[in-house]
């Protein structure tokens, strides 16, 4: 029998509980013994189905051996960054969905677990349910990954998805997926870019080897973004995307950034809709992979938290490769990349060209709405500067 | 200094080679010590970059205690057996691209692997450098599988992109597709959909833990599609794809089989062109996720064969819980599985009416195109009996 507890009892914690037991032929079946939730770690009783098991004292935890592994879904930083370190310096593998924790001090909680001879495992921080980025790390490992780029926010991919399919505006559509406890009553962290910035920064700290500090990180999220641009894009056979980005750039550096795309029509991203995720890794051998489904929810998430504590078990004491260097040197701004533009100006097409020389006229009425030729962004804002900006958007690609 | 060996120097063999030498930081950053090729196994001396490496005779492998890690890229089954039987046994990891021999041999030869201790690992020989395998058995670990599918073989999945996209026919893409090097002289292992085949059942052993024999798998290829029936479905808002599927059922079986079938335009897996490859897996608390890239090439398959090679020595002496049944009982005809069919029969839309009942009409003109209502393959045949086909495929969903 193999004791596991839990830190939280929210919606990615209950799943957790819930897949151990509803799962437990199958867990058993991999493990060789059965899996069980001994203790859950909560700030207030509630009634329920695991009523017994609470504790509001994290000793209890911490000081129980016969617990090898905790799941923290508290979430934030806080709290679940003082448990997580004692649960590890505790000699227990922690496992956890925890994005925020994972982005802003993953680098010292994978030093200190190493340190202590267990692991600490996050799979489902990025992708939820979607195997991201274990097989990043181990089925491309041969690979000198590249690029990772992709939707990585459901909340707001259904934003976006509502506003191509049903011409709502940003204001209606949001209140639409908050009806349907898609976006949280403070929707500031999905709308915002914030929520995606944290899973970019775990792409690019495993992908590339280094510290991505998620504070420094440029991010725009969909929150301005105008029905009349998402439409305008359409007819020239785009989609509006929400996309985390991190790449290798040649001179060694890397970057990354948070921030709304065209998206080519016949681009598998563009594809992916309502609350769907997807994420594309490119190696230099492999080529491009996509990763794909439901980025989010109670079971999804939880079941990927699962695997990793059978994993965590079953690699006792500890795998090896996963972790990177707390140097964020070499982190560039992502204006250096070149892309495609879409601007929306106030004024003409000439004052357009004029800024910008040959362009791609996607409208024109008072308002000129182009693509510029593959520039660096750079260049880009420094050619606006004569134009009064309505909207600006990378084109991916 | 990991020292490894290649038995076969084709495509795959050759791009094992190539990778380890061209991501050679890479791979040594997360081994703490560099890999190398010592020794490479043909059957013909060649000159090149590694006439210096070539044996003949298998024995300087399988006696030589520095070789830990032996890729096998052979192909088919009878020496690529007998070498690998040979280097398990003497201890050493063996790592494949080989799905023939992993869905015959697969079973027997991880029994023997386990016995010695080492790892017999063969991520590359389904889906090419896609990863699912591994986030099949571990990402995915705390769900019962109930459902695998997908379009696992790279040149059907052009040619059909070939008739739905320049309304070529079957031969004339087929012939299109050898000059582009997409297909071989001899197709039949693709256009008969047995590559496929060896693929979801190896797909299928490893999601429900029971041996699907491939001889016994019934597969339909795309020889025999006609480019009328892909018009059709076109017409109707389906695209033809070729798919392996394998189906848990409700009474504790299983069942699977390769054939054609309509996929809906909305249906991620309608967009999949050209070489590429895509497989969908639906897990109880993960529900669907897919993987998609390009499945075959040298560079992505090779890719995946160094990963395990790195995953190999990683997990020293051996992981344990990859491995299935050698029990194939529970196996059940695929017919049993409810499905839309779509039928094109000699005749009128009464004759169809009074076989099927209530049908859904594609096109009416001596010829009568139609989709069924969802029902059993026996029911379907049945039903079918009193009628003259022309062409009969599932419909996805």
């Amino acid at each position: 029998m193999i004791q596991i507890a839990i830190m939280g009892l929210g919606t990615v914690g209950t799943g957790v509980a819930k897949v151990v037991a509803e799962n437990s032929r199958q867990i058993e079946r991999k493990l060789g013994e059965p899996l069980q939730v001994k203790t859950i770690l909560v700030r207030r009783f509630k009634d329920g189905p695991y009523r017994q098991l609470m504790t509001d004292d994290f000793t209890k935890i911490e000081e129980d051996p016969e617990i090898r592994v905790v799941v923290e879904t508290i979430g934030g930083v806080e709290a679940a960054y003082e448990y997580t370190r004692r649960a590890l310096a505790a000699g227990k593998h922690v496992v956890t969905a925890n994005k925020q924790l994972v982005a802003e001090k993953g680098c010292e909680l994978l030093s200190l677990a190493k340190k202590k001879g267990v692991n600490y495992l996050f799979e489902a921080s990025v992708g939820g349910g979607i195997p991201i980025l274990h097989p990043l790390t181990q089925c491309m490992a041969a690979n000198r990954i590249d690029e990772v780029y992709g939707i990585l926010n459901g909340t707001t991919n259904y934003i976006l998805t509502r506003m191509v399919r049903a011409g709502a505006s940003f204001a209606n559509a949001l209140r639409e997926a908050q009806e349907k406890g898609y976006a949280e009553a403070d929707p500031t962290a999905d709308i915002e870019g914030i929520d995606a910035g944290r899973k970019i920064c775990i792409l690019a700290d495993l992908a590339f080897g280094h510290q991505v500090d998620p504070a420094l990180l440029p991010i725009e999220g969909i929150s301005r973004l105008s029905l009349q641009d998402v439409k305008l894009a359409g007819r020239a056979g785009y989609r509006v995307k929400l996309l985390g980005r991190a790449v290798r750039l040649p001179g060694g550096g890397r970057t990354a950034y948070v921030a709304p795309h065209l998206v080519l029509e016949s681009n598998p991203l563009s594809g992916v809709e309502d609350v769907f995720n997807a994420v594309v890794v490119q190696g230099n051998a492999t080529g491009e992979v996509m990763f794909y489904g439901k980025g989010a929810g109670e079971l999804p998430t939880a079941s990927a938290c699962v695997a990793d504590v059978m994993e965590a078990i079953q690699q006792s004491p500890r795998r090896e490769e996963i972790g990177w260097s707390p140097d964020s040197a070499g982190f560039e701004d992502p204006l250096a990349l070149p892309s495609q533009y879409y601007f929306r100006v106030e004024g003409s097409l000439a004052d357009a060209a004029a800024a910008f020389g040959r362009v791609e006229v996607l409208s024109e009425n008072g308002e000129t709405a182009f693509l510029t030729d593959r520039i660096t962004g750079q260049d880009a804002m420094q050619r606006a500067r004569s134009l009064k900006v309505l909207a600006c958007m990378r084109v991916l690609g």
